[in-house]
């Protein structure tokens, strides 16, 4: 970047001013920033005028806020010129200063500079002694300054993998302004990248690798845009709800905060749902927040201690808004090198979707659709099959590896039985192979009648080679691990060298139509399938009073690639209906949650929202293993920060002053 | 709002659509929002064309990303057509739908709607007795909606204090949707607001005081107009760093939070101090983040426990490129409709700003500087002061409160007097009357020769009625002294109804040269005067093996109209000074910055960056008296939510989870 602090105006006439040391490139930036006190009238590729003196453009009054604003739209490091990634053979002959990490040297003579920007290489001439010594005692990674005048390379010596490859740096000085000095635990190559858990440990050098940086800075980017979108064309507004709130009842396990009011501690919010919608009953028509959320989920693979969400809240809507708005959202921020994704997003029911996928965020991405074949059992001739899909609540359901044969092993099956066993504790799981003769082979499928192999065949429309899944049990086990095994099998296929879900495609699908409530299966107890202030589906109310089971709710999850990525719901404003959820159907304490009773009490407009899991979705964005690729500090999988050591001990004087001891175990 | 949930298009020529169902005001919204996958070629002022069947837009290719793109920018409601603050009498005779609070109603035939818009007044016909009696039955604030017609006010009966005043809406229906269903604490007048504790208690009520929406609004379009400079002129990478960290040693006291593990315990950041500096290290060069930071202040006035800061660095910058980044974002985001800020600000040395105002975050908005008088003193008559001023470390101050007679009352001066004695432990204070024959009057003046009074009067350029503040002691105490009752002597001179300090105007000031290291008044030990990251000022650096406390720093302070309202520095990147100045000046046992020290040893840019208070910063934007002013949901001085009851009690599930007894008192 050129140094260009404060570029130096000077009036030409009332509307033409010349614009000194400033690049094309960098004006060009200014003209496209949008938000000015004053217009510049001139397009990027027309300017009024530009010479050697400078570029003339042409501004509307007032002009001292012409000058202000353009005067402040461009800050340069004076201690460098450019970035490591940007010369090219357009800069031959410049001198330039280049400061960045020590990539690589050899002989003490050629050098490769890396920043966030890119790499550049540098030449010390053989004759420059000094400078060659200094960089051969330089260890990699140091942080170096060289100061030389960029060459072109002769065109047969371009190095096409680097942006900067039309060029080489030739060194007048070489400066080590920072030496590593100690021995590293791993230098920054983009292959042999070190475990994990060594990558956590000194995160500050594994967030030099290109290939994080890309992620950070997407990750920005992305949300930027969507804050373009939330607030210059929606008008919402953005408001700070507090993480230190009060303990809420049901829901994850919250981090507790000692104060230092004796045995009284704030709980870490979970999300801001009571507070947006507390600015709703305030009057804010349209809420968001990137909302810092915590949960202590002690433990569980993929998920933080703390994550981030795009939480947003809107007065006067209905389900079908903000989805739109959520599409919009995305369609608007959707980074522009993806495969473009397509709106409206499809939306199936809950049940469609555990009746067809086996899940309630199926992967649509590939088809491999579970059917019911109940009927070609009950009368097959195998005993076992034919008693156990008669038996009351019982069914059978299957769904087609196509071409299966090429994974579908002994081993594999008996894995996925001993899943089935120890996960649904089903035993009815069976895999056949349909053979050109269009029958079946597999330890079961010999016992079927000849006709039932053959429609089982022709129901499932299977074809030689393809592999029958298959399992009967009581219905929502079997399409459990159906949908379970349906994505086993697809990884194997893949694994095999098949291409079933094609990884550079985003399919979005909104799941609506959930239960209300379920029966928690260790307590018995009613409970909310989301949380206690989902508003029924509409014409479902009277369910409340007669069979709360039965209601369904104006939830609706957002699902991408097989991933819950959002929930929202229009939610409850009515107070007597939220304190009758509360109290006669979940039996929950209300008492805690007595002033948002309250609050309702006092005009709620009828509301409804959403939260997107924001590491999440940058973690598909960015094709990325898990969450912990999309964020820049992330604690390993037992909640540790294995660079800093939190959690960590704290102090007597700490502990008194919240009046707290710790157990002795 | 009109709903456009997605408006049509239709495809004219290959560049030209007609884009049906959006008002001319949404396109130019449209065309006003920036990041376009495509480009819309038209101006707000010359659209193509438009006449009944829409508007013909011209659009570059590819024309469905085009279309999708323009498509997403607007989402309406379909439950209401309008906002309670948008109609004129431009909209007469058309149907409408309102939702809102009820502010006010009349006899049942006159109500007024409102939202955060505005509001709008509805009409009952005298005929619609049904309606009529189920307005007069509503309880105000309760939400309804209200469907009619617009209908032109006469010229004469235009309300100019509503900008909805040239209307009224008649209405057809009227439909409560959520009746106020208790009695309210208080209504939203702007007048007559009840007392903080009440409003805080009751924020939803509180947050539909005008004045608060029009805060929240401001803070979130500020926050929004800094990223937009920060992100897409600046390059900045927004970096999300964790809240859940380990204890600090040193700084303010910590948040902490129990974890499963026993005996361990994560500390809340009180800033992201170390991870910005470490993603410097990890190669970062921009980086920006609003900050959600957490100190544990126990009660003091004006602060809360979780708060938002405007946190940056960079890499490879001096003190003044940091300086102008800060003037520059300052400048782009100033609210249009505040009088506009000067840059670059104003800068004085630490030194200065002592001894010419008596404290390092000046008000500079009014003059009345401290000038020295020792001279004076030395020789004037008086003996108490004489021999005072000429103890060793002593000297003599004083300032001028211009017409100040009309405030100086015994009282005033008793309590000044007490408070010099408390706070200083002074006893040398003294308040004289200039008189029009340029002599002094008061308590101690009557004792000081003639000259001198007149020598007085003349160096501190004082006029017959101005009262003279002058101080005898030691050197800071004398100084902080005076600079408390100058601004204690402008407020009682604003309070008589002089204009001291013009409330609309921004005085921004950087402060520089502060001191690296100061003695720690209770333990005697020397301490950071900021903090141990901070680097010494460029020469000074020898200062740090032979005499600490000369060292000046690298560190600058942002103060507006008295109040500090951010601070940043230049950092310390070498790992030996890091090391020395913590264990060798500051005796810290940097065990637990161990990993801190290792990142600096792994090749540190040499970096440096500043913290913005946004709560702070926001609260002198707004004219607010407190940061509870411009935060949504704040905490009270004690650290309680007074609306949700936090922090409360936890079960002994969780104490046992998290390993903890509370200690009986």
């Amino acid at each position: 970047m050129k140094s260009s602090v404060l570029p130096l105006f000077t009036k030409i006439s009332k509307h033409i001013f010349l614009l000194k040391s400033i690049r094309n490139g960098s004006l060009s930036r200014i003209f496209h920033a949008r938000q000015f006190s004053c217009r510049i009238i001139c397009s990027r590729s027309s300017w009024i005028h530009q010479n050697s003196a400078g570029i003339y453009i042409h501004v509307s009054l007032p002009w001292h806020r012409a000058t202000t604003t353009v005067a402040s739209q461009r800050i340069g490091f004076t201690l460098k010129t450019h970035s490591c990634g940007e010369l090219t053979s357009s800069h031959a002959g410049q001198s330039v200063v280049l400061r960045g990490f020590l990539q690589y040297q050899r002989m003490g003579r050629f050098a490769v500079l890396r920043d966030i920007m890119g790499k550049t290489q540098v030449l010390i001439r053989e004759e420059d002694k000094e400078l060659s010594v200094a960089l051969e005692d330089t260890p990699f990674e140091s942080y170096v300054e060289i100061r030389g005048v960029v060459h072109q390379r002769p065109e047969e010596q371009y190095n096409k993998d680097m942006t900067t490859g039309e060029i080489e740096v030739i060194a007048d000085s070489y400066k080590v302004l920072s030496r590593v000095q100690r021995s590293l635990p791993f230098l920054i190559r983009n292959y042999n990248k070190p475990k994990e858990n060594l990558r956590l440990q000194y995160r500050y050098l594994d967030l030099r690798h290109e290939e994080l940086q890309r992620t950070l800075k997407l990750r920005s980017r992305v949300a930027k845009k969507m804050r373009d979108y939330l607030q210059d064309v929606e008008d919402f507004v953005e408001i700070a709800t507090p993480t230190l709130s009060v303990n809420t009842p049901g829901g994850a396990q919250e981090f507790v905060v000692p104060s230092r009011h004796p045995g009284q501690f704030y709980s870490l919010v979970q999300s801001p749902q009571t507070y947006k919608q507390l600015a709703m009953i305030g009057g804010f028509e349209k809420y968001f927040q990137f909302a810092i959320c915590y949960r202590d989920e002690g433990g569980k693979p993929d998920r933080q201690p703390e994550f981030m969400q795009v939480d947003l809240e809107m007065a006067n809507v209905t389900m079908e808004e903000v989805q739109r708005l959520i599409e919009n959202l995305l369609v608007y921020s959707w980074p522009s090198h993806l495969h473009p994704i397509l709106t409206p997003f499809p939306v199936m029911t809950y049940d469609e979707t555990l009746s067809e996928y086996g899940t309630d965020k199926p992967d649509v991405r590939f088809e491999w659709k579970i059917k019911e074949v109940t009927d070609v059992l009950q009368d097959c001739g195998a005993n076992t099959l034919e008693t156990l899909v008669l038996q009351p609540g019982n069914s059978a359901h299957a769904f087609v590896i196509p071409e299966g044969q090429i994974v579908m092993k002994k081993k594999l099956l008996s894995t996925w039985e001993a899943l089935a066993m120890r996960e649904f504790n089903l035993n009815g799981l069976t895999t056949s192979l349909v053979k050109e003769d269009k029958k079946l082979r597999g330890n079961i499928a010999r016992h079927l009648k000849l006709t039932s192999q053959q429609t089982l065949i022709e129901k499932l429309n299977a074809s030689s080679g393809d592999i029958i899944v298959l399992a009967v049990g009581p219905t929502i086990n079997v399409q459990k691990l159906l949908g379970k095994l349906r994505l086993l099998s697809a990884s194997a296929m893949e694994e095999a060298g098949r291409r079933v879900r094609d990884p550079d495609v985003f399919n979005f699908l909104w799941v609506i139509n959930f239960p209300l409530f379920e029966v928690d299966e260790t307590t018995g107890k009613t409970i909310s399938v989301h949380h206690p202030f989902t508003l029924p589906k509409n014409g479902d109310e009277h369910f409340l009073h007669i069979d709360p089971l039965k209601a369904k709710s104006q939830h609706f999850d957002l699902v991408l690639n097989g991933s819950e990525i959002g929930g929202g719901s229009i939610r409850v404003h009515d107070p007597v209906m939220q304190r009758f959820i509360m109290e006669n159907i979940l039996g929950i304490d209300s008492k805690s949650l007595g002033f948002f009773t309250e609050a309702l009490e006092s005009g709620a407009p009828p509301h409804g929202g959403i939260a997107l899991g924001y590491d999440r979705l940058m973690e598909k964005i960015c094709g990325g293993k898990s969450i912990r690729d999309v964020i820049a500090f992330p604690k390993s999988m037992a909640g540790r920060c294995l660079m800093s050591g939190a959690p960590g001990n704290i102090t007597e004087d700490e502990l008194n002053l919240y009046h707290i001891h710790v157990k002795k175990s």
